[in-house]
């Protein structure tokens, strides 16, 4: 690919590009920003769903950088080598590492992922960026197939909730649901057992017999989850707290559930 | 108590509260600053290590803000009413609740905690006071008996790590070494079992006989537990990772290891 070089911006690529700090636009155009060497190796990995990098002359100082230029120029993606202050308007952090890319947001299929999962994870409009990138890297990390996730949710394709998720959102399908108690009806009908965690009147976490397939439900951040939605849940559990402390982390609980989970199905 | 009302965000009463947003003088005071009414309230209960708190009328109309200022008005701490610049001044967030305490920092005995714990947190170098406040949320919840943190971490009694920890540092002793290698020698004379968490060359932490009393070290984001203190491991564990995200958040691999812990000793 030929390299141009971009020093406005108003640039209509860096005005387009920017324009996905806005949740609208990354719905509308179905792309998301991606900043840092670790993240976009990842994703340049993964799968091909980068559809353009910017970067920083400094980037070549940085461990990696060259390496990973090399990597995209082989490629087919579009690569802009920009100004500190073209970056500064694509990028979302103060100081910038000097590696932006815009990625596509894949195009999950829910029956699919119905079908052929063992391990869903279900959240229920959790509202911190940061505790849906690290339920987002922990659901990957411990062997979970997808994410589903209620309307309501924070955007998984923010920018903090990405930092947090550290490329898993590459690796593992999530899903928006607009029509949340449906598709429980059809896990019930495919026997998936349903598990809520919640606060209280639930049996402790560990405890429990899990059979996958199985869905783990995890609620907002203050209210937990749904009413209409725990009233479908076949189990509900509980992390018991030993101390004085009332509740965990949303993101720590959640990530506790599914190791536990996936590692007393094996 | 009589209470005072400030208008000025220069009266020195003010100021010395404000003062504490810097970690040298909450070291130098041994004091910290706590808002909202949950993380007071949870701390009026532990304990009496509340030294004053300041107040805008708002807090009246705040669900439990009348109920908590009625509890402060009746016991002998010194309580202020502020206006909304002074508050400003206080506080740390954009938004306050209208409610600030400065409370102390309890001295806790190091002594004490080896002869009674059966679970020991070891923190080296956690730089980010979400991972910090969170792994002592998670610490207090799990069971464990008491926090150590290795010289160069982050300032436990921050505003984003008290925040966190959501009232748990009220709960669970948290201690600053000077000399991790000596304390970690007084534990093995303890006959305490040493595990790491690694990311590599470690066991499963589900394979691990575990066995009170014991400590857990959890190491820096990047780069782990400092060589020196993991050569006195005597047991590495590992979180297998079954997908391709290649760590977790270490206030996530710490609060799985602790609830682990304390689930498999009982």
């Amino acid at each position: 690919m030929k390299e141009k070089t971009i020093e406005s911006t108003s640039n209509p690529i860096v005005k387009r590009a920017a324009a996905l700090h806005m949740r609208k636009n990354r719905k509308k155009y179905q792309q998301f920003l991606l900043e840092g060497i670790r993240g976009i190796q990842d994703t340049l990995s993964a799968s091909k769903q980068i559809e353009c990098v910017f970067y920083e002359s400094k980037i070549d100082s940085v461990p990696g950088g060259t390496d990973i230029l090399q990597q995209i120029r082989t490629s087919k993606i579009e690569l802009y080598k920009v100004t500190s202050e073209v970056m500064k308007k694509i990028a979302d952090t103060k100081n910038p590492q000097g590696l932006m890319a815009v990625v596509r947001i894949p195009d999950h299929n829910l029956s699919d992922l119905l079908e052929n999962s063992q391990y869903i994870l279900m959240l229920d409009k959790i509202q911190d960026p940061g505790n849906m990138g690290t339920l987002i890297r922990s659901a990957e990390a411990s062997g979970f197939d997808g994410i589903l996730l209620t309307g309501g949710s924070t955007d998984p394709y923010s920018s903090k909730c990405i930092r947090a998720a550290t490329g898993a959102v590459s690796h593992i399908p999530v899903i928006e649901l607009n029509n949340t108690e449906d598709v429980l009806e059809i896990m019930k009908e495919k026997k998936f057992q349903i598990l809520g965690a919640a606060l209280e009147n639930g049996i402790s976490y560990t405890t429990v017999k899990y059979e996958a397939p199985l869905a783990l439900l995890i609620g907002n951040e203050a209210s937990g989850i749904h009413p209409d939605l725990l009233a479908m849940v076949a189990q509900r559990i509980t992390i018991p707290m030993r101390g004085k402390t009332q509740s965990l982390n949303a993101a720590v609980a959640g990530s506790v559930l599914m190791f536990h989970i996936t590692d007393s199905c094996r």
